[in-house]
């Protein structure tokens, strides 16, 4: 008798991401062991909650039987009383797994861009550096289908286009270093697992907190829109991701060209070229001139760059319009000039 | 004294749409009115409800002072008892509102395609038919912001990709007849300029009824939404349904481009040319030669060109895909068949 479906899924999303690293690892299939590449070490993120224990599991019963090391870190966010000996005990399921390294990291978590934002900006690089002190080939994030069609609905409530509906990516990170194996995967199959193995898992208060956005998302919004719309929204909102990413990659490809069409020989933007691009083209190699101008892209909003497309296909003779970033763009002579100051 | 900001802000969206539509008819800004082509006639369709009585008010008051003659035509659904009743009393309004021609259509909704797009195809036919009965220049539809949104939301819950994001065209129909002034506008704007013209409107019970899930949507879906995305939501889909509209029909024109560049000297598509593609043109490639060789594109899903993708991407020999009206791709010596039968 074979595991738990539910164990099964976790387990096969895990082993296609193992062999895709391998792949990236120089390993080369049919090869005997010997004239393979010292054996990588892949490191689970683990906060202790149902999805990513379950990732931890799948992770400790496929990694050796595809030669890889693995192991697992912690990040312990301190911003409750007794996270420290939450990721103490989170360390101790870690290597009760046989993870080899299975450490617990404390970050301090600033304010930028709000809570979530913040949290989650320490976390990563607290990943990254882990990542880079034990020479790890790949870390492996527990985001599930859900999570992603949450990701989906908060880029849609920024209305800024396709690019904040691709949600997260299968693959990210310097050098494709973060790979999220349950992303095709629901939360339910991840909790099951959990349940099925015996596994405790934590349920992080925050994730109930309706001071959050995502939670009060999660808990309210999602099943309100599944309600309304039927039980494929997730799975709808999750293609959509996929869908709008790919598209959002083709758009910038061609605006990256395009780009390079409508400069003069100095460089400079010329109207008439940029006149004729499709909108969305246009809007895109605006969008890229303001940022290499100076103007920091999370705070280059559609608006702004609707102003500045306004130059060139509603030109009144209107005059310079300011950008995030002390950059302006103004119309000269037939050319559009963006710079700082 | 101005009018109500309100009904400044109904009567300045139509004024736009009307000079639109008279730049379109052949007006020539400046010349005198006995050199201009004979007066237009615009229909507004009107349900009796706010949005459209609001959209009726402001016609009535535009029209005559850009030379434009009005009518308003109301559908009669005969889904419910009395229908033919509220249908002759909206004529009547309209009639008061000094439109000419002023009458009602009735139809006969089928049942394809479910009850809610059985009507609109109904309703849209009945349109047409009075649009080109009456000569009509173009037909005002009172679609508002908070439509749009709604709409988009339908669309996401199809998973089927950014045009089916992009909501309802402020301009739309053979040779651009429908317009849809209100699509910037929220629903309150339209009530409220109802209310302080004392406009009496209808609410149709379908837009509570909760078998109908755009009804769900809008009284339980889109507020769950709100409350937990805060108040921009509305406005944010509104602006994905123009920003998907303008990256859609950008991809659409380089997939229509790619098509022609992938076929060899007998017109076949060619694995290799279509594998150099980026996955969003290539997708766009393959869902319009599947329609093209006879595939309906309403049955014609995500996932299968996903499986024709696949023909070019994984290729292992695998057989001939079955597409819905008997249409089947299949790979033959480095070229992509796609014919039904």
């Amino acid at each position: 008798m074979g595991p738990h479906p539910a164990v099964a899924a976790i387990r096969l999303a895990v082993r296609r991401v193992l062999n895709d690293i391998l792949d990236d690892h120089g390993r080369t299939p049919g090869h005997p062991p010997h004239e393979q590449p010292p054996s990588p070490l892949v490191l689970v993120a683990c906060s202790g909650g149902a999805d990513s224990m379950a990732l931890a599991s799948a992770l400790a019963f496929e990694a050796p039987r595809l030669g890889i090391r693995a192991g697992g870190i912690t990040v312990d966010h301190g911003l409750q009383t007794g996270s420290d000996l939450r990721a103490a005990e989170v360390v101790l399921r870690l290597r009760e797994l046989g993870f080899d390294p299975a450490e617990s990291v404390a970050v301090t978590v600033g304010r930028g861009g709000g809570p979530e934002a913040a949290a989650r900006d320490a976390r990563y690089a607290a990943l990254d550096a882990a990542a880079e002190r034990h020479g790890a080939a790949a870390v492996l994030l527990g985001h599930t289908r859900d999570d992603q069609a949450e990701t989906v609905l908060l880029g849609l409530a920024r209305g800024s286009g396709i690019r904040s509906l691709s949600g997260m990516a299968a693959v990210s990170g310097a050098g494709g270093r973060y790979r999220r194996p349950f992303l095709q995967l629901d939360r339910q199959t991840a909790r099951k697992a959990c349940m099925v193995q015996s596994l405790p898992v934590w349920d992080d208060p925050h994730n109930a907190d309706p001071a959050y956005t995502r939670s009060r998302l999660r808990h309210e919004g999602l099943p309100a829109l599944e309600k309304a719309l039927g039980k494929g929204v997730v799975e709808a909102l999750a293609r959509t991701a996929q869908l709008s990413r790919d598209d959002a990659d083709a758009l910038d490809a061609w605006a990256g060209r395009a780009a390079a069409g409508v400069r003069d020989a100095d460089g400079r933007l010329e109207c008439a070229g940029l006149h004729a691009l499709p909108p969305a083209v246009r809007r895109r190699v605006l969008r890229r001139a303001a940022i290499e101008a100076g103007a920091p892209a999370g705070s280059l909003f559609a608006r702004h760059i609707e102003e500045v497309d306004r130059l060139i296909t509603g030109w009144r003779g209107q005059g310079a319009i300011n950008l995030p970033g002390r950059v302006v763009a103004r119309r000269q002579g037939g050319r559009l000039v963006i710079r700082q100051g």
